[in-house]
Formats: C-alpha cells, sequence, structure tokens
C-alpha cells in the first residue's frame, strides 16, 4: 500500500467506539484503583507492576473493538498481538501509569488509539477519577470533564525561556548522553515538571505546557496520544523527527517553532 | 499558657467552616484554574508564580473565618498577618502547588488550618478540580470525593524496601548533606514519585504511600496537612522530630516504625 492510501472509516463512529471501550475499561479500573491491590512485578529488575486491573481492563478494551471491528488487527500491553492483514490496528494501554495508579495519583490513564499502516489516525486517553476524556481524531481534539466538552488548542509559546516541559523523571534518561542533553534543555526552559506519564501529554494537548521529553517508550505509551497532540496544533516526533507512533525517544511540543529549539538540543543524541 | 490546655471549641462547627471556606475558595480557583493566566513573579530569582487566583482566594476564606471568629489570628501566604491575642490561628496557602497549578494539573490544593498555641488541631486540603475535600480534626480524618465520604487510614507498610516515598524533586534539596541524605534514603525505597505538593501528603493519609520528604516548607504549606494525616495514623514532624507545623525540613510517614527507619537518614542533617 502506498503512502497516499487514506483511512476509509467513519470517524464519528470511532469516536464512539473509543468512547464506549474507555467506559468498559473504567468499570474495571475504578474498581481497583485505590483499592489494596495484589502486584506482581513484569520484571525482575526494576519496578514495573502489573495489576488484575490492567490485564482485565484490556480484556474488555479488546472486546469492544473486535465486536465492531473484527478483522483489525490489535496490539496490547498485557496480552498478544492479534495480527491480520488490516491496515488498521489498535494500540492499546490499559492503564499507562501504573506507579501513578498504585500510588492513588488519579494522573494515569486508559490509552487507545487507532493506527492506519503505523501512522496514528485517532485516540482516547481516559482518566476517569477525575471524569475526563482527550480525544483526538481527524479534523478535531477535544477534552470532556463530567461531559462538557471544550476544544483542546496548544500553546503559541515560542520561546525555551517561556516554556513548560514535563518528563517522568530525569531518572528515566539511561545513557549519559541523552541525560546531559535532557539537563541542557531543561536548563534552557522556564519550568520543569516531573511525576507524569500520559496526563503530560494531555495537558500539552490542552495549552499547559510546551514540551515533554522521554525516553524508552513502547508504541502503547505513545500512539494514542498523537492524534490529539497533533489535531490540538502540536508536533510529536522522534528525537531525530521521525514518526513516534513505534515509540523510543519521544519529544512532543506545542508548535513546530519550540520543536525545532528542543530538537537542537536533542536531534544530535538521537538512537534512530 | 500551659502545654496542658486544650482547645475549647465546637469541632463540628470547625468542620462546617473548613467546608464553607474551601467553597468559597474553589469558587475563585475553578474560575482561573486552566485559563490564561497573568502570572509575576514573587521572588527575582527562580520561579514561584503568585495569581490573582491565589490572592482573591485568600481574601474569600479569610472572610469566612473573620465571620465566624473575629478574634483569632490568621496567617496567609498572600496577604499580612492578623495577629490577635488569641491562643487560635488560621494558616492558609490558597493555592498549594501554584506551578500544577499554572501546568493545568489538578494536584494542587487549597489549605487551611486552625492552629491552638501552634499546634495544628485541624486542617482541610481542598482539590476542587477533582472534587475531594481531605479533612482532618480531633478523632477524625476523611475524603469526600463527589460527595461519598471514606475514612481515611494511613499503609501499615513497615520496612522501606516496600515503601512509596514522594517529593516535590531532588532539585529541591539544596544543601549537599541533605540532597545526599535524601538520595541514600530514595535509593533505599521501593519506588520514589516526584511532581507533587499537598497532594503527595493527602495521599499519604489515604494509605497509597508511606513517605514524603521535603526541605525548604513555610507554615502554610504543611499545617493544614498534619491533622490529617494524624488522624488517619501518621506522623508528621520535622527531621529531628520536632513539631513541623512551622515548616522547615519536613517528614510525614505513615506509622511510627517507617518514620523512625527515614529519620536515621534524616537526624543527622537537621538543621532545627
Amino acid at each position: 500500500m502506498g503512502a497516499k492510501n487514506q483511512p476509509n472509516l467513519d470517524f464519528e463512529e470511532i469516536h464512539r467506539i473509543l468512547q464506549l471501550a474507555g467506559q468498559e475499561a473504567q468499570k474495571i479500573t475504578l474498581k481497583y484503583f485505590r483499592k489494596t491491590l495484589n502486584i506482581d512485578n513484569k520484571l525482575r529488575q526494576g519496578f514495573d507492576p502489573v495489576t488484575a486491573a490492567d490485564r482485565e481492563a484490556e480484556l474488555a478494551i479488546r472486546a469492544v473493538i473486535t465486536q465492531h471491528f473484527p478483522d483489525h488487527s490489535i496490539c496490547g500491553e498485557e496480552w498478544d498481538n492479534k495480527e491480520t492483514n488490516s491496515p488498521y490496528q489498535w494500540v492499546i494501554d490499559p492503564i499507562d501509569g501504573t506507579r501513578a495508579f498504585i500510588s492513588g495519583l488519579p494522573v494515569w490513564g486508559t490509552l487507545i488509539a487507532l493506527t492506519f499502516e503505523g501512522k496514528a489516525v485517532a485516540g482516547l486517553m481516559s482518566q476517569p477519577h477525575i471524569g475526563e476524556d482527550f480525544i483526538g481524531l481527524p479534523g478535531k481534539a477535544i477534552l470532556t470533564h463530567n461531559n462538557v466538552e471544550t476544544k483542546l488548542l496548544t500553546s503559541k509559546v515560542e520561546t525555551l525561556e517561556q516554556a513548560t516541559m514535563f518528563t517522568t523523571s530525569p531518572r528515566i534518561f539511561l545513557h549519559d548522553k541523552s541525560l546531559a542533553a535532557y539537563n541542557e534543555l531543561e536548563a534552557s526552559v522556564k519550568l520543569a515538571r516531573y511525576g507524569l506519564d500520559c496526563y503530560a501529554y494531555a495537558m500539552l494537548a490542552a495549552g499547559h505546557a510546551e514540551l515533554v521529553v522521554e525516553e524508552g517508550l513502547k508504541n502503547v505509551d505513545i500512539a494514542a496520544l498523537i492524534p490529539i497532540i497533533e489535531q490540538a496544533g502540536g508536533i510529536v516526533s522522534t528525537w531525530s523527527g521521525k514518526n513516534a507512533a513505534e515509540g523510543g525517544q519521544v519529544i512532543a511540543a506545542a508548535n513546530p517553532k519550540i520543536h525545532a529549539l528542543a530538537l537542537e538540543y536533542l536531534a544530535p543524541v538521537a538512537t534512530d
């Protein structure tokens, strides 16, 4: 299939399915949020909790997708990939920000993306404890909070001196070169803030921050956030400026100017 | 007045006044939250935003307190102290976490404490975007979320290896000695998390974390949180184990055991 192909879907239906899948996931996540959890470690090294909430919520999301689009591929954080011949793939992280989740902090989110030929074209970030859904679709980026809908629009700030930047933690940069580049960039911005995950990208889409810089992301961590940010006026790319839908070193920026300024620091240490 | 004096107030009335003051503050803070703000710098050095929301919300809180207790002292973050001969003082931070506030993140809070002879006896932490009030009163610690009330109870985890610790940022520790002590402590816990303010203490009161460690706090940053945590079963003190109601180097711990374990790292570098 060539690059000129366009997704041939009813995006009002996609909108409804994203919301429906989010609601099904929420029934499970809120049943477990702020309750005592049995946490097992996904990796022996480090701390990567997987909860029953994560596993059950992904099954609920998959069930909604499969019912409506039985021929689409599905890639989720918790269960095996479903691979088909379709150019469409759904990319799911039932609970992005599991550390926030187990610490009671409502800055985790349920991420659901629809990709077409590897490009993210629709996405949902749902934070049900607060009652927020951030949604990106072709030509549309919106936030609904307790059923009140507002349009998402990124910041017009075009200098690093005025910029707010988010990252999960300076400790996520495991290579000396990327940590050094991040530190230099951090020293150039007005305000740096830690401790978020998907919520950082949602705030950028809503115009409250200019940059998110992270390393070591998976496709499920980022794909859903790309359409939300792009349709709000922002840019998401790898540190070398390529499609970030597969993860890796990721930068999200509020506008092309601030994106270019930040890439001056990051592109020289890009690994892709 | 001796140490044996006890506050002689109707704490059901205090409960109502805390909630009423929180509601009056919320009318103002939510009018400004996630709207474009005019931010002036309180300090030329660094970044300490003060917003119109901060100033107006404090006036609204002071009006409620003054109406009910015209003879009590009042100390607020934004306006001059009101000093009387009363043993009672109200200690107010209209928006704790101004950086979160201006970044759109709903982890700021409105803090209102009542102190008696310098000891915090009642406190409110209100997060109105989420719809949460954390309240501590003699014999009572509760969370109301969208009008559903639950009892706050701290964690029973008694080892550092199993503990979750919060701090605003490792960069708040400005002295080499306190940073080194913090880093050693961080290396001993299961999970460290950054980017909160008052919300970290609220999560500790609710049983989702075992430690909060910070330096350079003011009385308005901490006084309201002390009764919430103490009545939920936790401990708040300075790094040398003294009353933390005046701020400084502060540790909050879920139980006496974890408090003692963390003080082994912090007490040697305590400055009080």
